[in-house]
Formats: C-alpha cells, structure tokens, sequence
C-alpha cells in the first residue's frame, strides 16, 4: 500500500512531515526530502522498521522495484489526486492500483488509551480557555479580537495548535454557522457563538457555546432552550451500538416539530483531525463504538436574526457517553458593568 | 469547468466558502451547503452572474443538465481527488473529462494592481512584526513562545491570519529548513532562523530573517555572508524573461564552489497561496514575467550545528526586481543585557 495522507501517516509511524509512506512485502519505506531528513531520524527508531530515503537519491529503476510481485497495490482514492494517481502508476510501475476505502480512517475511529488522554487534555485547555473569555471578552472588542485572543490563549497554554480557526460570531453574524471573525464590536443584548479547539500533541478538541451580553433576549430563549434540551438527550443516545441515522434524525424530527430545522450535521469524528469518520447525521449510516470520539452539536440558525450552537466532545464508553468538555451550559452572561 | 480548488474559486469570484463552482455552456453555478448560503449571499451581487444552489435542493436529474450537450468538462486534476474524480462522473454524467493543467493556476501567476497591493500590505506588516520581536525576544523565551507573538502580532495588526505557521529555530534546531517550534529556550550564542508570513485580505507574505542573540559565532559568520551574496545575486536575476532553471542552478553552483548544498528550491510563487506556482530551482523550467510576486530564499543548513536562510518576498517589474519585504539583511543581534 501507499499510504499518502500524513495524517494517517503520523498514525502509524509518528512522523510529522511531508513524505510517502509505502508498505511493501519486504520493508516499509519512508520517502522525504532534504527539509524533513533530519527532523525524521530523530523521530523513528531502529524499532519502527521503517528505511528513510530522500528522494532525491532514488533511481527510476528503484521505484519501480518497491512493488515488484505485487498483484496489487492499495492506495487512499480519498486523498490522492487525479494527477497524483496517475504519477504514482508511471513512477511505480504498478499494474493495478486498489482503492482501499479508508481503512486507516476506519482503525482511527476507535481510540486507544494514550490517544484518549491527548483529547482529554486537549478538552480540558478547551475549558480552561472559555473559562479565560467569560473575564477577557469586554464591551466594545471585536470578533478578530476574541478569536486572536483564543489562539494565542491556546498556544501559551501547552497548546500545539488551534484545531481549527476559531469562530466568533457576535449579533446578526451567529446566524452563520462557519461565520469568519470580523471587525464587528460586540454589543449589549448579543449573541454570540465561540466554536473552537485545540491540538494537544497532534489530538483535538471541538467545543462551541452560544453567551450572551448583558442579557438574554427573549427571542433567543426559547431557541436556546430547544438547542439545549436536544444536545443533552443526544449525550444519551450517543451509546455503544448506536445508529447514527436514527440519533441524527430524533434531532431533525424535534427542531422540525418546533418549526426550525438541522441544516449541519449533528455531529462527527475527532482525533488527529478535526473532522474525521463518523458523521453523524440522519444521511449517514454509522454504528456507535466502545471508544469512540465524537461532537455532540445540534444549532438553530435565523438568517439575518441571530443562531444558537452548543457543542461538546464526547467519548463513547460501555457504559454510555462521556463529555470530555465540560463548561458551563446554561445561560451565560456576561456583564458590561 | 467543474472548479472545485477553493483558492481558485475565491481567486474568480470573491466567495470564501466550501463549495462548487460549474462554468456552464449556459450560466454559472455555485453549489454549497446552508453553513455558507447566506455569506456567500452576501458575498455575491447580480452584476457577478452567478447562481447560488444549496447542494440539498439539488435532483439528480438537475445534476445530469449543467453539462448537457458538453464534448468535454474541465477539471483540476492537481486539485480533485481520485474518488471525486469517480463521483464528478458518476454524478454529472459526464462523458469525457478533460485535465486542464492548472489553467487558473497560470491566471494567478500574474498579479493585478489589486492583488499586488495587498501582498505589499501584508509584506509591511511582516516588515513591522519583525522590528517588534527585535525588542521582544528575550533570553530563557521558547522558541513557542516566540512563533504565538508571531501569529499574534499579525492577528491583532490587521491581518486575517497567519499565511503558515511560523517558523522560529534557535541553536541547533535551526539546521532543519522545516523546524516546528519548540519548547527549547533561547540562550545566549544562539542563530535563530524566523521565517514568517500574514495574510491581508487573502494575499501572502512569506519572510525569512536569521537573528543572533549576544553575537555571531565565529564559524557562522562565513556562511552568513555566503547565503545573503547570494540572496541579493538572485535579486538581480529576478527580471522579466529570467528562465528559472537558470538562476536557480547559479545559486546551486556557487553553494557547492563553497562546499555546501542547496537542498531546497530557491524560491515559489506567492499570492493567495503561500506556495504558488512557478517553482524557482534547477530542476523548473518556467520563465518569470512581469507582475509575478515570488520568493528569494536561499538557505545552508549543517545538521546537528546550525542553519542561516534569508528570505524575500519580490515583485517583478518591467525594471527588475522590487523586494517587498524589507527588514535588516546585516547581522542582527539582539543583546541579552
């Protein structure tokens, strides 16, 4: 196999750089180049079993030997370019290339126990940065403000990364689902949306929670009240065994019944990626596994009126769910004076 | 044209989203989901003749029309996956795709007086944080610490993000061209590579500085001047018409004169991506032109002892090359008292 994504390369070798990984009968070989040469040894063992090669000192004849009797040779279809597939079949020499429908992202779904405790703390960085907010954010600040504050919170804290870019969507712009930061003030009677995460040694975190500014605007309770009532029901049917067609649709059916609508997923995979497999949806078809790490995020959105999102990461255990962030989830208001 | 590459669709339309967009024989279309309907919405006026489809509202007979009565459909096969490659076919019903070798890629090799003033913003800012880490790096700092008041500097200054994760090397870690950051302090004696960039309003900068603390020692010295001689020789190749292959096997030459090795490209495109086409290095074989914007960013690296890269962000004109980034090029040393 050409295993081509370094995500799942860093999965099976620790590896953090730009290369190809390939499994072949006889060795597994790790092809980079001159940038990451170094920083590689010093990660691998002679335990790894893995050569290291830089690939400017590969011959044409070498390449084509890695798969010599090979009758056929794996690669990730979900990955790969158009372009990339057709090299890798000249360079290779490979008669038959075989899509191997995501079999690392299918092993990444279930997390062992040292990849439990990296999310965890990554969870737990999550909670102490909204902890941070709820005295940093101010009257007047803007939603660039907020979201810079969160990365370098993160970053200072132990932190390797932001998992993804932190949202902050404040008033009219929290209708907005993957709402950008922008120069917007935050104002009294607000709304507003803080999605973000972190990455503790490579391991995610994902956590949103909908605050408000000085109070509660009435049209929002109600809104809020459904959004919440279905994230904690959804905490109990996140369970080993279960159907994430059917938990995704209870949502759909409850905000339908109350004249809103689902129109994002209500939840999906986390690890080493921020979205990984499952999706859970009413339009996916999934089994719920003992260590599993998923979100739990239902969100009601009024175009041009304000939305509502509130969001854990949570591990399946045998014994039902366990949310690894666990902040505050009723009203929060932050006071101007 | 199916265009699924987003920078491209930014680069052609403005919208910022996850989406399609369809250059059909009769309109165009952009398919995106309810996360992004109402900003691209907002994004969008009549005069950009594009039409605005939720994925979700979509039959798949009105799928199998966009490219009706079409000999061949455009696609970036340096962009699409192979199994969205599949699905494009499967679900457009499409007869015949036609790879078009980065079509848009060459448009935005060449940059308009919009996007270059952009890039000019983006390279001041660049230009401004680096005066500020001069008074803010300190001995026992780590090299972390370091790259969040890079990325916080930019964020709190006017840029939309960071362009990549900055790069702060000190000691011995600055011998990998790639080095992530650390938790290793800075200490006295110490060569730090900074290489950094910001985004403002989508277009790049890309920099490279390599600093001293309490002074330069003495065996880098020689390599010091040897990498900015050829820094500033390269400046001087950079015109319109200068063929790639060229100039980078100059640089090349006169490195191994010296008995060291260039092991990375001298240089690549910059715009609404950090790393754009052309690549500039003995092994491309482009010509430059007028209004490109790329880097000059020559680099010796001794493992396990230290490594000095300077690097520039540079305009081509009608008259040569105009560097957009202009920080100190002289040994920089910070004083730890």
């Amino acid at each position: 196999m050409i295993v081509s994504n370094p995500v799942n390369i860093r999965y099976l070798t620790g590896i953090n750089a730009e290369g190809t990984l390939l499994i072949t009968r006889k060795e597994n070989v790790y092809i980079t180049d001159g940038r990451y040469i170094e920083a590689v040894n010093r990660t691998l063992t002679i335990d790894d079993g893995i050569i290291v090669y830089d690939i400017r000192s590969i011959r044409d004849e070498d390449f084509e030997n890695f798969f010599l009797f090979c009758n056929a040779v794996g690669f990730e279809e979900n990955y790969v370019t158009y372009a990339k597939y057709k090299e890798y079949l000249r360079r290779y020499k490979i008669e038959n290339m075989q899509e191997t429908e995501n079999l690392i992202e299918q092993q990444r779904t279930i997390k062992d126990e040292d990849e439990i405790s990296k999310i965890k703390q990554a969870c737990k960085l999550t909670d102490d940065c909204f902890k941070h907010l709820k005295d940093f954010i101010k009257i007047g600040m803007t939603e660039k403000q907020v979201a810079s504050e969160i990365e370098y919170f993160f970053k200072t804290h132990g932190a390797e990364d932001v998992s993804f870019d932190p949202i902050v969507a404040s008033g009219v712009n929290s209708s907005m689902p993957h709402a950008t930061p922008t120069n917007k003030k935050i104002e009294t009677g607000d709304t507003i949306i803080i999605d973000m995460g972190c990455k503790y040694d490579g391991y995610c975190s994902d956590m949103t929670r909908t605050i408000f500014i000085d109070y509660v605007p009435e049209e929002v309770k109600n809104v809020y009240d459904l959004v919440l009532k279905n994230q904690l029901s959804t905490l109990n049917e996140y369970v080993d065994g279960g159907n994430t067609k059917i938990i995704g649709k209870l949502v759909e059916n409850n905000f339908e019944f109350n004249k809103y609508m689902l129109i994002h997923a209500l939840g999906h995979g986390v690890g080493l990626d921020i979205h990984e497999t499952p999706v859970i949806s009413s339009r996916s078809q999934h089994t719920l596994k003992e260590n599993m790490v998923i979100t739990d995020e239902p969100g009601i959105y009024l175009p041009g009126k304000f939305g509502v999102r509130i969001e854990d990461t949570v591990l399946i255990t045998k014994n039902g769910s366990l949310s690894l962030t666990n902040s505050e989830k009723n009203y929060t208001v932050i006071k101007s004076k």
